[in-house]
């Protein structure tokens, strides 16, 4: 089977690696699709991102969907042949956070293709990847492409948790990427009212409207940019800051009432914040790191239609096209999210 | 001008009163739509409820919308013949909890067509009534049917978020009124994933699989009830309690999971609560009363199409049938919201 | 070795067992001293409350503390003739819960002298306990006496952590047995303001006084009782139900002030609940459940001075004289918490 | 009568101005004492801080406390000669914050000895003051010095609260200045277990060892400063953090334990924030300002002997040396606070 690996910046391969049968517990899935994340195109551009460097070759990816090829001893509630959302968190459940059910802190995390520890951590584009049968959220009624977008969902889903209710909540995005996007899409579905959306890119906020925006601006174009949101110390009760650019974070914490906030999704190194608005508006800034149950989460609420990730798969690479998958998934002039096509 | 005036338990009359003109700051509006809630279905048939009794006649209604025919001195903002939501909310602004901002629990609250206080706070169905123009909603592209539904609506808003977030969560709702009805759409909009059902009326319980529930049970028919529901523990993360019925209580509590919460909306006398499970299993019983700024939540959720009450207005009667109007409200074999067309 | 053994109500024996050695990871405790709790009372009492009733002998005790008289293989950190808190709460760590990190809902809880499962979990009121390491907490500096009150303190830090913040907040507590006193002295840790408690023994009251309380009432010689607390919707902010009383509830219910927090801690079966109030103020009655990691909280508090539970040790009685401990611990007008010394 | 009026940095005079009778509402205070506070000293020492400039002369003091005088028309309760506690939050009671319950963000904020409104508030260093009845704690059995404390002190208890609850919490304060030391009193009086403190000030470290910190470390002498905690990513719940350095809140970034709450007091300018870190351990940064109900809370303790704050007034100057108090309470070899001494 082939699989797709990084070996360093701008070096990407596709190599034959041998078939496993799945073991006890497991199942053998043969992919269908794989999604291209912000972190793969860190190693494909940069070989790694912040302190996390390249230090082996590494099978990327971590969205990813497939049909079951075999199912190992002991799994039962499975058929050959079904359509698996696979997740790629995989904690210890035996450390100290585990043991505490916050699962995303795992001291010994597995997460697909991350390059975080070392030996890294392998990746789940490859044709075929086998799993445990509990990480696998049974995708029946979706495409294989909208299975592979549980992943990123989840992330969304999480953050949107991480902000509290958001029930008739105004809601500002800055940044749409595909994680942008997405947070649209959760924030609508948990019942926020208000939602604007900022980005520099004309093809991005289109989609951002798409994705429900009430109102999306074009920072690049927009002199005045969120000022008409500044008056009496601000307008939202919650942003999701997915573009880890200070000046966004800056504006949007002009933009925010006070009492409101601020979840922090766009990873990024140090940051200047402006921390006497932040201070006395009493702001709270928040960190949201992946998910870990909000995957079957997201599955089943698409599967139920409350959320539709469809319009947002906007290129389906062949896997012998990798390397343009990769080039174009980074454009935001094109791409919210890329997928590769496995079978 | 006429009013729809309860004297005393089924003894509900068509009165002419007089037209007053709008003071500053207020609106007159020419009523279009009135909606018939519980409150006044007790008024109706039993002269009260619980230590609350009618002791001078009194205006019924609190589920109101209308268009404007004037505007007092310095109302801005709205214009002649614009659809608006009547919000029944009227606290003082002035008490403790005003001042904190609990707004629904204002110490001297003048709430449409309530016997609570004496004299009673005379309600909202006449055909012309005069507002404060901060209590309407403008409510362009409604429909009145679905402008009067604000309230309701608001008071289900005002519980899920009560409840906290509801985004992934398992719900159940015992008692499908229109309470119940409308706690299954604000459910769904807020985020929940599998929403289950209870209801003695077949009738009822098929608007509530039209209002989003994943399944609903007719406890009248259903001899294992929620027994499904009960292994490990228990299975739901919230209940929105709309019957006011102790076993609908009682088995709900059996079906939650531990650490759920409980939302009771339906209005009672004593209760008896099975202590020991709620205790073992710390579950948090918690009431919702009224509602206040989700009002206008619930106008502009309506507006975007984010909730659509229309199928829940089952039946509307001119002023002149009030009486058959309120004997068909009670009937939940045939009504979810009956409507009184006051034009 | 000696134990305390209950056959059936008021069949109380002290009966030889044999010693085992500890095992890996497991200490060898001489047991001090041992807490009667109202659930030993129960047993002894009435063979059971509710519908946990003794279906075999088993041996009572939860609330002790002892001295290490041999450490099992892998044990560190602890050494010969150390002074334990031995923790009752013994979660299996693999179910549904203990993997989200609430421990005390465990599906198979050991928790020590229990008739809940069966074969009842036996109890720690024996001359030779053989724990986990992990269960014991150090205890330099306390007397045993004082580190076998760490259970019930933990029922308390628990009941306090589940009503939320506490700083500056006026709290009721209505029961002042064991439980009661407790949670004055954890609301008070945790910066309760105002703390009035009602009871009806004035041995019990002056303990709460003892204990920190602002104000203690006597109902049964108060006719007034809490009305003075019932004037604009209500005083409290947080009520510890602790005399599982349904009088006491319905008056706490009116004392409270709309939004506040009930805990409820003393067992009991169905209880009657003035739903009405609780809806219209929009409480929350919720339930608190034993405890988990707060047991070791409890005994780093006292370690500091900074709970002092010794005055509430009212009683302490040689193990040859368990039965008169017994119908001592549950005497209202002489006891708070009654010992017995096991060496 | 005398008061202390800052004309630009380093000029600060001892000028006569008109008393005044109190009018309806309002009590006239002989004032006692009064607390030199951070924003005194940045009027002082730079004539403002980032921002917030001097343009026009102002009276200093907002930490004051002394004893009745005159009572104006229809105030009760109050007696001549009566120590108060005089609160400078003085919110406008009409604003959309104030009318949602969130005085300390009211829009129209007349606190004493304030620049950030042109003209500029007034402050509360004067020999006679005129304050409504209503910003007044009767501070009965207090010291002066202790009343003029509550300021401050409300401060660390809304930062606390804005912590959630305390009980059992692992607590670092970075920066031990007088809110740091407070809030190590606020903490602990909250109910946290460990109470770690960093300052690079040995005098200023004793304090907070007299305040209760569990552990003192001084950064300047401490080459490894935080590193012990940062194993398994970290060790404390909460960070207040109140040097307002950047280096104090990155290594208590790394010291926290993931999910943990990082209240931020100290104002300042933009702060590198380590936002990667942030984002992966899911840290909450909140920011607290100012306080409100909090003050007559903090008062309260006080006089319960539940917060003794009297080992914190290092030192107490006569109103003729008022500059030399402004010189030494900016010394932290010195100094936790200097009051001036106004009778």
């Amino acid at each position: 089977m082939k699989a797709i690996v990084i070996h360093a910046a701008e070096d990407l391969r596709i190599e034959e690696q041998s078939v496993v049968p799945p073991g006890p517990g497991e199942v053998q899935i043969e992919l269908a699709r794989g999604g291209i994340c912000g972190s793969d195109l860190h190693y494909y551009n940069h070989g790694g991102f912040g302190p996390v460097r390249l230090k082996e070759p590494m099978i990327l990816g971590h969205e990813v969907a497939g049909h079951i090829t075999a199912l190992g001893e002991g799994v039962s509630g499975l058929s050959i042949g079904q359509l698996l959302a696979v997740s790629p968190s995989r904690p210890c459940g035996n450390c100290r956070f585990c043991n505490e059910g916050q699962f995303n802190q795992c001291l010994n995390m597995r997460f697909y293709g991350s390059a975080m520890p070392f030996p890294h951590i392998q990746g789940a584009f490859r044709e075929v990847l086998v799993a445990d049968a509990s990480q696998c959220a049974p995708a029946d009624g979706l495409s294989p492409g909208e299975a592979a977008m549980a992943e990123p969902l989840a992330v969304c889903l999480h953050a949107v948790r991480n902000a509290g209710s958001m029930l008739g909540k105004s809601v500002l995005v800055t940044g749409c990427g595909p994680i942008g996007i997405l947070c649209i899409l959760a924030a609508r579905r948990a019942g926020a009212d208000l939602i604007v959306a900022t980005d520099l890119s004309a093809f991005t906020l289109s989609k951002a409207e798409a994705a429900g925006a009430d109102r999306v601006i074009n920072m690049a174009e927009t002199p005045e940019g969120l000022e008409g949101y500044f008056a009496d110390k601000g307008t939202f009760d919650v942003l999701f800051e997915c573009s880890g650019a200070a000046p966004a974070l800056a504006s949007g914490i002009s933009a925010m009432r006070p009492g409101g906030t601020i979840v922090q999704l766009g990873l990024g190194g140090d940051m200047p914040v402006p921390m006497m608005a932040l201070t006395a508006k009493e702001l709270s800034l928040k960190g949201s790191f992946r998910f870990h149950e909000e995957f079957f989460t997201g599955v089943s609420l698409m599967q139920k239609g409350l959320i539709d990730v469809k319009p947002f798969i906007t290129q389906t690479f062949p896997l012998s096209d990798a390397v343009a998958a990769f080039k174009t998934a980074g454009d935001r002039s094109q791409a919210v999210k890329a997928q590769i096509a496995f079978n």
